[in-house]
C-alpha cells in the first residue's frame, strides 16, 4: 500500500486538509475567478492585496485578536524569528530576556538570541530529557526583563504547555509554531506569536507574526530592512515579494477552519478527542507503548513514544508504512515513534492508527 | 476575454512552462511515485534530499559550473540578498565594495549595504532615467575594492547587461533575478550570484544562491546562523526548513530547461527571437510605441515603453487584457508598458502579442 495523505502522521512539513489540497491543486492552473495560475499573479495585485485581507481578518476573528496587533507574514521560519525577535526586542538592553529551554527547538533559539543581547535561562529541562515542562513555582519571572520567550509546543519530545505562562507586566513571546491556530491560545496576552506554516497551517515557506503595535516603537532603526518587522508592517506584507502561494493555501486553511470546523473551540475539541484516542491506547498497552512525556505534559499535537527496543521501533514503522501510515518516525535527534496530529488529520485516521496500533501489539504478544 | 497563463506577460512573480504548472498540479495531491502531497512531505525525507541534489546537478550542468561553488536555496528574496552579501564580505574592510546603480532594483541594494559597511557607488544612471548602462570606460574598477556588485537586467527599466562587468582580481557578486538561467552567463567568473525564482525558474519564496567556496572563508563567525552562507552550505540547503514546494518547482523548471528546450544557449536563442519581434514592433511603430531603453542596452527579458499620454496607454492596457492579455502594466515606480518575456513565454505567444501591438496602433491611427 502507498502512503496516503490522509494517513500522513509527518512531524512537518505535515498533512493539510484534503479540501485545500484539492483548491491549491485546481489554483495551480487557474485560481478560480482570475483565470491564471497561482504562481504567476502578481504579489502586487489586487487579487493578492485581498488574499492578504481576507487572512488577516480571518486569524483576526479566529483568535480574536485586537486591531493593536500587526499580522505579518514572513519567510525564513521560526529560525529567522529565533533572530528577529532579540534583534528588534534585546538588542542594547541591560536587563536580560528570559528564556525557557523545554526542549529541541527552545534549545535552538538560545544561540541566536544570546548573539543579539543578554538572556537568563530561567529553566531547562535537558537534564531531564525534556519528558515535562516547567511547573509555575519553578519559574521566578523578573519584572524587569524586556521579554519571556517560550516555545509552546515541543514537537521533538512530545510536551505542552497547557496555560499561558509569565507576567502580565513582562511582554510575552510565544513560538507557537506546532500548535498555531490548534486551540484557542489567548492571543491577546502575548506581545509576539510567531508560528512557521509547516504544522497546522500550510506548507513551508510562510512564517506568521502577531505583534502588538506598542512593541516596535523602541525597535533600532540600524536593522537590515528585511529584518525590521515595521518594513512588513508599514507595507502590509507586501515589503518585498512575499511567498504568494504558501500564504493564498495559508488563507484557505483558515477559510476551513472557520467555515468546514466552526472556530478553534470545535478545532481543539476535535485534536483533543484525538490526542486521547492515542494516549489511551499508550495507558491501556501495559507498557508495550512507552509515552515519552508526563502525563500533564502531554502534547495534543505530537505523541511521542517508545517501545522496548530499537528493533522493534524499527519493526513498527515498516509494519506502518506497509499499511499506507507514513511520517510515524520519531525525529532524528531522539528517534522511537512519533504520531502528529496537526489539524488537517481527522478523526478516523486516528481511529485507523490507534487499531493499527493495538493490532501490532496483539500480533507481538501471541 | 479571461487572462491566459500563456498570454501573462507579468514583470513577476511571472509566468511558468504550461508542463511545470501541470506537474506542479499532479504533485498538489499525489507526487509521482510518492503517495503523498508535496506539501506534507518532510524535509528530511530520502525524496527531498534527492530533489535537492538532483536540482543542483541540473544547475551545475545547465551553468556548466565548477564544483567549487555551493549552490543553495535559501528565503528571503533578492532583498535578503543585499543585506547577506555585505553581511558576509563587507562587514569590518576597510576598502569600499563597489556597487552599479542602474536602475530600482540595484539602487534598492545601495541603503542595505552601507548598513553593512562602506561602499563606493562607481556610477549611476539616474540623472538619465537609468535608460541605458554604463560603458567600460565609465566605469574605474580599483582593484582594492572586496568585490563589485551589480544587476545584470533591471527589470523596472528593461536595461541589461550584455557583458561581464568587472577585473578578474576583484569578486563579482550579480544579482540575476530576472535573467538567471535565461541564457548562459559565465557563472565561473563571478564569486557569487543570486537570483530569486519569480521571474524565469520558479515561483515566489526561494532564491539561489551560487558562491565560490573561498568567498565564505574570511565570514564573520557572529552571524545569526540563518543569515550566514556556511549553515546552509553545509546542511546542503537543509539548515532549517527550506520551502520544498518551491524548490520542487524550481527543479521542474530545470528539468524543462534541460530535455525540452536543450539547455540554455537554446533558450538564449529563443529568447532573443523574442525580444527581436517586440523590439521590431516598436522599431517599425513610427514612435507610436517609444522604447525606455537605449538600444544597445534593451533588455531581452522586460520591454519596457510608452504611448504618447498615460491615457492611451490605459487604453492600450485595457484593451489587451479584453484580449487575454495580463501583467502587461509597468512597474508602479515608473508606470507605462512592460511585457516581461521570461522564459516560459512562448514565441507564439510574442507573436500573438506583437500581432495585438500592430492592430492596436492601426486602429488608432485610422
Amino acid at each position: 500500500m502507498t502512503p496516503q495523505n490522509c494517513l500522513n502522521f509527518s512531524g512537518g512539513p505535515g498533512a493539510l486538509p484534503e479540501r485545500v489540497l484539492q483548491q491549491a491543486q485546481e489554483a495551480m492552473l487557474c485560481v478560480p475567478g482570475m483565470g491564471l495560475s497561482v504562481l504567476g499573479i502578481s504579489h502586487r495585485s489586487d487579487w493578492f492585496a485581498s488574499v492578504v485581507s481576507e487572512l488577516e481578518n480571518n486569524i483576526r476573528s479566529l483568535l480574536k485578536l485586537p486591531e493593536n496587533y500587526h499580522i505579518l507574514f514572513l519567510q525564513g521560519g521560526a529560525t529567522q524569528q529565533f533572530s528577529m525577535v532579540p534583534m528588534s526586542l534585546l538588542h542594547g538592553k541591560s536587563f536580560a530576556a528570559e528564556y525557557l529551554h523545554t526542549g529541541y527547538w527552545s534549545g535552538k533559539a538560545l544561540p541566536e538570541a544570546r548573539r543579539e543581547g543578554p538572556i537568563r535561562v530561567l529553566w531547562s529541562g535537558e537534564a531531564e530529557g525534556f519528558r515535562r515542562m516547567p511547573r509555575d513555582e519553578e519559574l521566578p519571572f523578573s519584572p524587569e526583563a524586556p521579554y519571556i520567550h517560550y516555545v509552546s509546543n515541543e514537537t521533538v519530545e512530545g510536551v505542552q504547555f497547557q496555560r499561558v505562562l509569565g507576567r502580565d507586566d513582562v511582554p510575552r513571546v510565544c513560538d507557537m509554531s506546532s500548535d498555531f491556530l490548534s486551540r484557542p491560545c489567548e492571543a491577546e496576552r502575548f506581545a509576539l506569536i510567531y508560528a512557521h506554516a509547516q504544522k497546522n497551517i500550510g506548507p513551508a515557506g510562510v512564517t506568521v507574526v502577531l505583534v502588538r503595535d506598542d512593541m516596535l516603537k523602541d525597535a533600532p532603526t540600524e536593522l537590515p530592512s528585511f529584518l525590521d518587522y515595521r518594513s512588513h508592517a508599514s507595507a502590509h506584507s507586501n515589503f518585498n515579494t512575499p511567498p504568494v502561494f504558501a500564504i493564498y493555501v495559508v488563507l484557505l486553511v483558515t477559510r476551513w477552519l472557520l467555515h468546514e470546523i466552526g472556530g478553534l473551540v470545535q478545532m481543539d475539541q476535535l485534536n483533543r478527542r484525538k490526542a486521547e484516542l492515542l494516549y489511551s491506547v499508550l495507558d491501556h498497552s501495559d507498557n508495550f507503548y512507552q509515552g515519552r512525556a508526563a502525563v500533564a505534559d502531554r502534547s495534543l499535537m505530537n505523541i511521542a513514544f517508545n517501545l522496548a527496543t530499537p528493533a522493534l521501533e524499527e519493526q513498527f514503522l515498516a509494519a506502518a508504512l506497509a499499511a499506507g501510515f507514513s511520517g510515524l518516525a520519531g525525529h532524528r535527534a531522539i528517534g522511537g515513534i512519533r504520531a502528529s496530529i496537526y489539524n488537517a488529520i481527522t478523526l478516523p485516521a486516528v481511529e485507523k492508527l490507534a487499531n493499527f496500533m493495538d493490532d501490532f501489539q496483539r500480533q507481538q504478544d501471541t
